[in-house]
C-alpha cells in the first residue's frame, strides 16, 4: 500500500445556511481545496453525504457536483453511511489513492438539512426501519436510552452529561466556522428544554447546513502541493448490530471500540499516544461513549472526564476542540470530513485560539446511526 | 496495484419480489455468493444502492447488511451513483483488494422497488433537481429527447429501436433470472403504447427488485476459492454534465466514451478485443448510444447493429446477453453487479442457452441518469 497525506482543506462555515444550496455547499468547499493545493484537475471525487435524496430531492451526487465544480469528466461517487458518510467518503479515497490508481483525490461530504424536510424523521432512517423507525423512535430516544443505561451501569450524572456540552461551546466559541460560537453553563443546559429524558435541547447537536473536502495524494508526492502535509496513519471501519436493542450493552457502543483497535493496530499506536482526538458527540452521551470505546478513559469515567477537564483544551487528551458536532454543527454528511479537517489543521499548527501545543498525532472517530458504524482515522504530522 | 479477481457470485432473480424485503434480497444474494466460495468471513462489504431511502425509507444499508447476514462488525458501506451504484460499488471493492488493505471484500447491489413509492418521481432525483427533475421531467422523457436527437442526426429508425428490445428479450428468454422470459416481435413493440415519443412501453426497462453480489479477492489467492477465477482487468468511471442540456451533443454519451477509453487503456486492449458486453440498456436507445460510445460499432450505426443482428448472441459481438436491463430487470442499484455477473459465468462457461463460445475477454458498461455517469470494467478469464 502506498501512504497516503492530506495536503489542503477547505469547509464552509456550519450553520443553517438559507443562501446556499446542497451544489453551493460543496463547490465552496471544494475549489477552497483546490485553491490551498493549487490544483485545477483532480483524478476521483468521493462525496460523502446521508439524504439528499430525502432532503432535497437530489440523488447522483458523483456527477453533479463533479459538474459544477467545472470538473465534468472526473469520476465522481457518492459514499453513505448515515452520519459517518464523511469518514466513510475519506476512506473510499484513501484506498483508491492507496491502490496507486490514482494520485490527486477529493474527499467531501455535505449535507442540506434546513430546505424544509421533516429532518428528524428523515434521520430516523439511519436507524432499523423495520424494528425502530416504523415504531416511532427517533435519534434523541435511541441515545436517550443509551445514556439511561449509561447513568444505571456506571452512575453517570446529568451534570457530567451536561459538562459535555458546557466544555464543547467552550471550544466551538473558539472556531470561526462554527455554528454556535457561545459558551454555555452547566446551569444553562440543565435549565434547557427536556428533548428525550435525560438529554436537554443543550445537549443534542444541532440542524445544520454545510460541506467539508480534503485533498488526498501519496505521501511521497506531498511536498509538491503543501509544506506541511499530514499522513493518514490509520483508516479503520467496524459495525454493530443495527438495531439498538440487538446489542447486549446498550451502553458500550461496540463498533467505536472495534473501529478504534483496527486503528490502533495499523498505526502501531495505543490511545494513550493520541494527543487530540474528536468524536462523535452527536449528543453529549455520545461523546461519553466513544471516549471509554476507543480507550482514552476507562468505561464508566466518561462523564467524569468532561466534569474533570480531562477532555478540556489544556486537558490531558483534548477532545472535540473544534466545538464538536455540538457546538461547530452537524451537517450529517460533512462532519467526518470536518473532523479530519480539525485535526488537520491542528497538526499544522494552523487551529488559532485552538490550538493545542505541539501537536503530532490525533484521531477522529466518526459514527452513525446509534453506533452501528463507526470510522476511525489517525492523522500525523510529518 | 495488486491484481484482483471476482471468485464467487450470488443473485436473486429479478421482478416484482413482494415476498421478500430489501434485506431479504441482499442476504439471499451475498450468502449464495459466499456458500459457493466455501467463505464465512468477509474483511469488506460495500452495497450499491441508489435510492432506499426514498424508496423504502432506509438509509445507512451497509451495518444493516452486514447484521442481517450475520457479520456485524465486518466494515460495509453504501456507494450510490444513481442506476450506476452497482458498478460505482464494484470499483471501490476493487480498490480496496488493489490496495493491499484487505483480502476477501463483498460488492454487492440492490434495490427494492416495488414497495408502494412513487418509482418515476424517485427515479427523476438522479437527474438535476434544479433544471430538470423540479420542471417536471422524467427518465423516459430525457431519452426519449436522446432518441429523438439520434434519429435526426443519424436516421435511427422506430423499427431500429424496437430490434434492441427485440433481441434482448430473445436473450432474456434464456435466462431463468430474468423478470421477463418471453420474446417479442418488433410489431408487438410498435404496437405497444407510447411512453414518452419515440419510446414504447417495450422499450423501456422495468420497475424491478432484486440484488446480486459478487466476492473479489487478490488474483493470487483466487484459486482458494474457485478453479475458475476471473481477472478484473480494468475498473473505469467518468462523468458528464449532470443536465442532459448542457451536453453539446445529447445523441452522444461522452461519459460512456470517456469511461470506455480509459477501460481500454488499462486493459491495453481495443474495442475489438471485447467478445462479449453488457451495456446499460435502460431504453432501448440507450443500448444503441452505448454501444457506439464505447467504439462497438460507429457512431450512427448502432441502430443498424441491433437491426442486423451483429449484437445478438450468435453476432459479431454479443450485447446482452442476459437480457439487459430490458429483459432481465432493472433493480437500479443491483444491475451494475448483475451486469458483472453475467460476464463472470460467460467467461466461466456457465452461461448455459445463453453461452458465447470460448468467451475469454468481456465488459460491462453501467450508467447513471442520463449519462452523467458511466463506470466500465473489463474482465478476463484466467
Amino acid at each position: 500500500m502506498r501512504e497516503v497525506a492530506i495536503v489542503a482543506a477547505g469547509m464552509t462555515r456550519f450553520g443553517e445556511l438559507w443562501e446556499s444550496s446542497l451544489r453551493d455547499l460543496f463547490v465552496q468547499a471544494a475549489a477552497e481545496a483546490l485553491a490551498a493545493a493549487g490544483v485545477d484537475r483532480l483524478d476521483s471525487i468521493y462525496v460523502g453525504n446521508m439524504a439528499a435524496g430525502q432532503f432535497v430531492g437530489q440523488e447522483h451526487l458523483g456527477p453533479l457536483m463533479a459538474d459544477h465544480l467545472g470538473m465534468a469528466g472526473v469520476p465522481a461517487v457518492r459514499v453513505e453511511c448515515a452520519c459517518a458518510s464523511g469518514g466513510a467518503a475519506l476512506r473510499a479515497a484513501f484506498f483508491e489513492v492507496a491502490s496507486g490508481a490514482s494520485d490527486l483525490v477529493l474527499a467531501s461530504g455535505v449535507e442540506k438539512m434546513t430546505d424544509g424536510a421533516d429532518v428528524t424523521a428523515v434521520l430516523a432512517t439511519a436507524s432499523d426501519q423495520e424494528t425502530e423507525a416504523y415504531h416511532g423512535i427517533t435519534f434523541p430516544g435511541l441515545y436517550a436510552m443509551i445514556a439511561r443505561a449509561h447513568m444505571q451501569k456506571h452512575g453517570t450524572t446529568e451534570e457530567q452529561l451536561a459538562w459535555v456540552a458546557v466544555k464543547n461551546h467552550r471550544h466551538g466559541a473558539l472556531n470561526p466556522k462554527a455554528q454556535f460560537r457561545r459558551e454555555v453553563k452547566v446551569e444553562d443546559v440543565l435549565a434547557s428544554s427536556m428533548v428525550s429524558d435525560p438529554l436537554r435541547l443543550l445537549q443534542c447537536s444541532p440542524v445544520s447546513d454545510g460541506a467539508a473536502a480534503v485533498l488526498l495524494c501519496p505521501l511521497d508526492q506531498a511536498r509538491k502541493y503543501t509544506d506541511r502535509p499530514v499522513k493518514i496513519r490509520a483508516s479503520a471501519m467496524a459495525t454493530s448490530t443495527m438495531a439498538l436493542a440487538d446489542r447486549a450493552d446498550p451502553s458500550f457502543l461496540d463498533a467505536v471500540k472495534l473501529s478504534g483497535e483496527r486503528a490502533f493496530r495499523q498505526a502501531g499506536l495505543k490511545p494513550s499516544d493520541i494527543q487530540l482526538a474528536e468524536v462523535h458527540d452527536c449528543f453529549s452521551i455520545s461523546e461519553i461513549c466513544c471516549i471509554e470505546a476507543l480507550g482514552f478513559v476507562e468505561v464508566g469515567k466518561g462523564g467524569r472526564a468532561a466534569q474533570d477537564g480531562l477532555t478540556a483544551l489544556g486537558g490531558r487528551t483534548p477532545v472535540n476542540t473544534s466545538g464538536g458536532l455540538k457546538s461547530k454543527g452537524h451537517p450529517v454528511g460533512a462532519t467526518g470530513i470536518a473532523q479530519a479537517i480539525e485535526i488537520f489543521e491542528q497538526l499544522r499548527g494552523d487551529a488559532g485560539k485552538r490550538q493545542v501545543k505541539d501537536a503530532r498525532i490525533g484521531l477522529t472517530q466518526n459514527m452513525g446511526g446509534s453506533g452501528a458504524s463507526s470510522v476511525t482515522h489517525i492523522f500525523e504530522r510529518v
